[in-house]
């Protein structure tokens, strides 16, 4: 490229139609010129050949990405970070900060050609800029009204269970997988009679020959209305029908028939535009699981920060995003946590709130700091363990979380609230005084040794 | 963990029905002991609660995940790689391989839930372990049966064109984005008159209003056959279709009655099991191009190893596989290239052979070296600006990638064809002498402004 050309790439934001545009930061290393090479970067995501051999069209001014902000954070670096790509010849490897308006009529309001614009080819194979990460996406109002977004939300949600107040409390039955469904179900009946809003399926665990979807829904529906009537409090089955994408609709309908009233589906694995079929069809709240995510997030300089599939998952419908949650067991920083959660409840134009659930070897100890640090009772709560590897059962597991929260609004410690609540204080001596271990070894502890 | 407990997830190989069991090999750097650490690992992707509190049930001997190899490999390293994850406290960090046998009754013939198994929460959030890569799956010829893979394969292809004895020449038209349908037809159409086999539709290319598939599929049909006609040859237009799921069928159905003869899709963006309820209704070859695989592939010691996702899209259906291909531009190590062709054209029980298409700043002067490489015809070979900048147009740019294929055949070397050919000769002068040039700056030369 000339200098001219590279201009073609560039763009005060304020001249812009705001509305045309997406708003991508990313972060990127690149070798050379920063500003010859955020100007490849944004024509290898749009228009990298602008005119066709003889002619003199210029295709950029409508369908070129433009730079409209770079910082260079760091200069003449000898290497590439992580051990990728060639050392660089001269004048080192520079370390930038974009912000990119790329124009959303490119490819229209759909999730996979989105994809493949701002975190496809031309994003990961810019030349001399092996290093990347998306870093976030924003939207215009217009581009977001195209899209249907969570049908329930944090309200609808709450309106279902008539839940106002609190958090939401979830539970993964555990044994997660290799129950057949009568004992599975009878673990869930008893959570449900514990004080569990949700007891849900583990995102492992599908229609399988050992546990048929039909039989599992029949039999949790089936313990979840009387449960409802024993307790007097309405409750959610949260059944997985996560499978291929051709079965979806039918398993959301045969699951809903027999009672689920709410389905997971791991969202990745099954596809991002999958869910926002599905959503067209969903009479129940859709909620999502996290697999297939960190394997692109987890690194602080390279992949997509998982803020972005947070927003994409409330975009493609999603009522609630399952997510890591805080401390050193989830292998994800309180920061990265907190945009997931920022990601699913701040405002997104006409786009719901969808309700954010941390978790990670939760028990009835971690419920106050998780609260302290997130400041709002928009949250759900997600042990599997810890009401389900409770020594009493996970009825015991589920009262000792109801317990640890009535101590919260009581101002009461954890200790001044077991004295009187043998549950919790079971828990405690169960998971650990330490309120959220540090320790990989004993958090990691399998509950299979523990009856 | 007891020490009896770890036990329970391992085993000898030779003790495992082969056909029960889907084998992954991993890399893995944990804290503490690595056959504790190997042992959660597949607890963690399998059952890792396997008794209800109360019961001696053990579901581990059918659904727990079997170490059957750990190799340490680097052992009390004083941190974990890329700077993720917090020191080691004592005893460092071990980098291990480890081999694991997992039952595929767990979640059966589904991709959205095979891949929660392997690559979900199980694998990427085991404790004290938060380094790892997928390097590679293989699968019992039952599991496999139960997938239908390419409808053609390479040899159907192969049938199709009546094309045997040589590469498949693919083009990808460019401008890639912004021109109207009837500018875009007249360039494909010249590159078939030019020696093309395929010309394709860029990646980025969708259903939008400014060049409709509708519109967009007619003209490039007609023009097809209309080169057919007049060459003498099969034609291939390979439309891009990758779109919101919900619209795949309809657009498969539009873009082949419209004279489409093969289908682009967007493998990870649009999701592998939406590529295989596809691949049922499909009429005509499927075609995967790579965006949003490199954001998980790129590390070496972290995400999911390209090859598995290779394997995967031949599973799901694709006739042909569009990937990385050699030298520097495309950041992709010729090891990781070579281990995408041999998972299209290696041996895969039923599942039929797809053709590897390696790709990147080709024109005729990369095709020898591609070659040779390869060692095989059975590979495509993709230009871009290649045939589409070329100054002749892309009629001559297509002659060029031909008479470069002529001159392997006929024992020539580039610059003696070139001799002959002036469309050679062009094309070396204005692609560069180098012919894989190594500067980043000079392959990412935009064509905008060549002409």
């Amino acid at each position: 490229m000339t200098e001219s050309d590279w201009s073609g790439f560039f763009a005060d934001v304020d001249t812009l139609d705001r509305e045309a545009y997406i708003t991508l930061d990313y972060y990127l290393e690149c070798r050379g010129d920063p500003e010859l090479a955020a100007a490849h970067f944004c024509a290898e995501q749009s228009t990298a050949q602008w005119r066709r051999v003889g002619s003199s069209e210029d295709l950029r001014p409508r369908f070129g990405a433009r730079v409209i902000n770079l910082a260079v954070l760091e200069s003449n670096r000898p290497e590439f970070s992580y051990g990728v790509g060639q050392p660089a010849s001269d004048g080192g490897v520079h370390a930038c900060r974009v912000t990119i308006a790329h124009p959303h009529g490119n490819f229209g309001p759909r999730l996979p050609n989105l994809l493949s614009a701002v975190c496809g080819e031309g994003t990961f194979f810019s030349p001399g800029a092996p290093i990347v990460k998306l870093l976030d996406i924003r939207f215009p109002d217009t581009y977001l009204a195209q899209f249907q977004g969570p049908q329930f939300g944090v309200d609808g949600l709450r309106d279902l269970l008539q839940v106002y107040d609190r958090p939401i409390f979830f539970g993964v039955i555990k044994p997660n997988i290799g129950l057949p469904p009568e004992a599975f179900a009878e673990l869930g009946y008893e959570s449900w009679l514990g004080g569990l809003d949700i007891a849900k399926d583990d995102e492992m665990l599908a229609d399988t020959d050992w546990c048929p979807l039909a039989q599992r829904s029949v039999l949790l529906g089936t313990a979840r209305r009387r449960a409802e009537q024993e307790t007097g409090c309405r409750k959610i089955y949260l059944a997985n029908i996560t499978d291929e994408v051709e079965r979806l609709t039918d398993l959301h309908d045969l699951a809903v028939a027999n009672g689920a009233n709410a389905l997971l589906i791991n969202a990745m694995p099954v596809g991002l535009s999958a869910v926002r079929m599905l959503r067209r069809h969903a009479r129940v709240p859709l909620m999502a699981h996290f697999p297939f995510i960190a394997p692109f997030s987890r690194l602080t300089h390279f992949g997509i920060h998982s803020r972005v599939f947070t927003k994409l998952q409330r975009l493609a419908g999603f009522d609630v995003v399952i997510m890591p949650g805080f401390g050193e067991r989830m292998h994800t920083s309180d920061d990265e946590v907190r945009a997931n959660v920022e990601a699913c409840l701040a405002p997104m134009g006409p786009i719901k709130r969808c309700l954010p659930v941390p978790g990670g070897s939760d028990w009835a100890g971690t419920l106050k700091p998780l609260y302290d640090r997130l400041g709002t009772v928009d949250f759900g709560f997600v042990p599997g363990r810890g009401v389900f590897g409770h020594p009493m059962g996970p009825r015991g597991g589920a009262a000792s979380i109801r317990q640890a929260w009535d101590a919260i609004i009581d101002g009461l410690s954890l200790d001044e609230q077991a004295a009187r609540h043998v549950e919790l204080c079971a828990a405690i001596e169960t998971f650990g005084g330490a309120v959220k271990p540090a320790s990989a070894e004993s958090t990691a502890q399998p509950a299979g040794d523990d009856a």
